[in-house]
């Protein structure tokens, strides 16, 4: 894991029985760290994204969205989803397009951190420029990874990027309206539905809130600096 | 509304809709000012627990664990359900003896507020002491139902009471390990299993975990109670 990933990441991967590595973040040093670990070890390699079987792992989400709107009788309008690498966007956008082809589905990014919605714009991959922080540690990967793109490029209809104070708001709306506790990459998608970067008025839209990997302290200053706004 | 519910809780109910009157909290005049209006207006009284229909409505938390169980293939040995007036347990408890008619079902209480607790061990209902304070702002009716005491008398293995900082230490938990936001009175079941106060090694223990009306404030503070414990 990178070195600023949340103490209660590392804590609770500990917790489950793993052994946690930590590096500078870095996407070409974590390729170089890892495939090191590998070759010494003899063990299997599980990218963190760029992977067909953890897009499709990762694809349940929208199988569970199709089958929670047929119980609730919906048809959705638009899909917003949380945009790192794009492994969980990719695959919730085949699991959807498979029930409902023609479906918007769309890319939520922290600013400074949209690069699968600039790649898409200029049809190839496009790094960060850099230089920029946010608070959404989980979704600071550097650039589209090559098969996501692959698969976002042929079926998302864009990108969105929303701010770090914006996400602080979603935070804590979906603990004061949901009871969820939610980790700011996980509510960047619910942040441009509430903040109006995606215009839900009259539509039925489906956001994706997906993640709890925050600290109590980051927790409690997100629905502070939410308070403040 | 007692004049001491949190601000969200009144803040909330006012935005679907109602109109809210605030009282001190003391039982009587809650009964006489609700009476009042009810009389004025030819309103009809819904009482917070001591009815069949709140009771009913309030049970079917007790068809949820019952199905979930089902669908987990699980046989709980025991359930621990929050207390405040009785309702919320009176109803589980019928929902859930009906498919497991042995199953321990037991009430757990703010400290100082452990009214059916003692209710339970005296074969009568008996008032709290008064004079103690609790953050469980949903738990702190003075005495047992009518109508939820004659059920829990029948049904209910015992009680538990949990403090103040357990329950701080139960809301950090849900946070941490369910991503729950839990008020102080929807955790004191979950404070009761964590703190030892029910022993549950060896058993399958169902806890109920309910209600969310906590303010940021008081979320933040349970978290840094916990964290300071």
């Amino acid at each position: 894991m990178p070195d600023d990933a949340p103490q209660v990441k590392i804590d609770k991967t500990r917790e489950l029985g793993a052994e946690v590595l930590l590096y500078e973040r870095d996407d070409e040093v974590r390729a170089k760290v890892a495939a090191e670990i590998a070759e010494k070890r003899g063990a299997v390699l599980v990218r963190p994204f760029d992977d067909i079987d953890v897009i499709a792992g990762q694809g349940t989400v929208g199988l569970e969205i199709a089958e929670q709107a047929a119980e609730a009788g919906i048809e959705p309008d638009a899909v917003l989803v949380p945009c790192g690498g794009g492994g969980l966007i990719s695959g919730t956008a085949i699991a959807l397009q498979d029930r409902w082809p023609d479906l918007p589905v769309y890319a939520v990014e922290p600013e400074g951190f949209d690069d699968t919605t600039r790649s898409l714009a200029a049809g190839r991959r496009v790094r960060n420029e850099g230089g920029l922080t946010s608070f959404c540690d989980s979704l600071l990967s550097p650039l589209p990874g090559e098969i996501t793109f692959a698969i976002n490029h042929a079926r998302l209809r864009g990108g969105l990027a929303v701010s770090d104070r914006s996400v602080a708001t979603a935070m804590a709306a979906a603990f004061g309206m949901l009871r969820l506790v939610a980790e700011p990459g996980g509510a960047v998608a619910l942040a441009a539905a509430l903040e109006g970067k995606f215009d839900c008025r009259g539509k039925t839209v489906v956001v994706v809130c997906s993640g709890g990997n925050v600290s109590p302290e980051t927790f409690t200053q997100a629905l502070a600096t939410a308070q403040s706004a």
